[in-house]
């Protein structure tokens, strides 16, 4: 039996997703728990790395299992056995072929600019303080180049390898909301740092940093430091991934 | 010089507000701060205690200072000797005789519920789950028979002395949105532990262990084995004091 698991996590305190040595992880919480509850050797496949710092509000993971334990108690075991900050809301028996990384065709994340000349103790994890003023239409004219195929090899880390890195955006959207700005990007696939760099380029475009019109020279040039900054962890948040 | 703060804090790593012994307090962290900041012993004067657990959206707060630095660049020079938890947001000369406690003449507290099955790993330290159903009404119904002046005596905790228990509640909303529902409450003063007893009160009203109707009988009872539970300290949050 192939199960689905939908998982939300504060990222805060863990080294990412992807289990590593000597640092505490959210597949290995989560895999120790399941490994606990079904009394099995778990394998568990996540639908993509997340970085330290970084959030998921619908993450998904699959694992295969002989357990008798019915699907649909298996988020109310799970989270008794889970940190505070690691929560199953949802479990599904999906085809023997599911594999939340190979099978998802699209991803969604969102990052979180909090604009404002303070701080806000309540948002510390949870978005990028950017005290200087951003011009929101700037944002969102410079989100438009990004849209489509391109290759993106200028808007990744390095320390990654794959096969191409050409990928599609389908949206980009840049709103805001009090003092919060929110990034709204959905792609069929992300680089390394990706989503970080995008953020931290449309925040150059909306100080004045970087020109709007100079985006799509920007993307074309290929060049890491054509454009802004990796933004900080902190803000972003691994919407859903989409099978 | 009298200057008034205005302060913000999430007080998950705090054990409260006020100073004590062998335990890390909000009080004791700004003390510290403005007194590194102007070279002075600082007496620093709150707006009344909250307790380990307990947030602050708008915590005012005083001291006497004889600083020759600018008001207006206090909060950011401030800023930078606190931790991210706590944040100063505004800073102001008010007459010598205000003093934080004494002039308030009302308070205003939220508490928040995350109404739902699954937890919220987000927010974990900002509110309290209740996972079986509230009747949003009932608890709306049972609020009336908060307003007004009462003897509150029966929703307190022992431990402290106070020359009446006698207080007036001038307004005492509650508000759903999405999963979560919020208690809104302003009176002109509160005893310790109050809202969060009025708050498990409500609570128990809402999921039928309570009546709304026997309210009015509960509170005139003075008996504090009729009111609810204490509602736990991460769901309160005191928004303001008004002077």
């Amino acid at each position: 039996m192939n199960i689905k698991l939908s998982l939300q996590y504060d990222g805060t305190a863990y080294h990412g997703w992807q289990i590593q040595e000597n640092a505490v992880t959210v597949q290995e919480i989560v895999k120790n728990a399941l490994s606990e509850l079904t009394g099995e050797k778990i394998n568990l496949i996540g639908c993509g790395r997340t970085d330290a710092g970084v959030h998921a509000l619908d993450y998904t993971c699959n694992f295969h299992t002989e357990t008798t334990i019915p699907v649909e108690k298996i988020p109310y075991a799970l989270n008794s056995r889970l940190p505070e900050d690691i929560v199953c809301f949802g479990a599904e028996v999906v085809p023997d072929d599911f594999h939340s990384k190979n099978s998802a065709v699209a991803k969604r994340y969102l990052y979180k600019i909090l604009n404002a000349p303070f701080p806000d103790a309540f948002m510390k994890n949870y978005a990028w303080h950017f005290k200087y003023p951003l011009n929101l239409e700037d944002m969102q004219k410079a989100a438009e180049a990004f849209l489509g195929e391109h290759d993106f090899i200028g808007f990744a880390s390095s320390g990654f390898t794959v096969k191409t890195t050409v990928r599609t955006i389908y949206s980009l959207g840049v709103s805001k909301k009090n003092n919060l700005i929110t990034i709204d990007i959905k792609g069929n696939g992300f680089l390394y740092n990706m989503v970080r760099i995008i953020a931290g380029t449309l925040v150059f475009a909306g100080c004045g940093k970087l020109s709007p019109d100079d985006m799509a020279r920007i993307i074309a040039s290929g060049e890491r430091a054509e454009a802004g900054i990796t933004a900080p962890p902190q803000g972003l948040f691994l919407k859903e991934a989409y099978y």
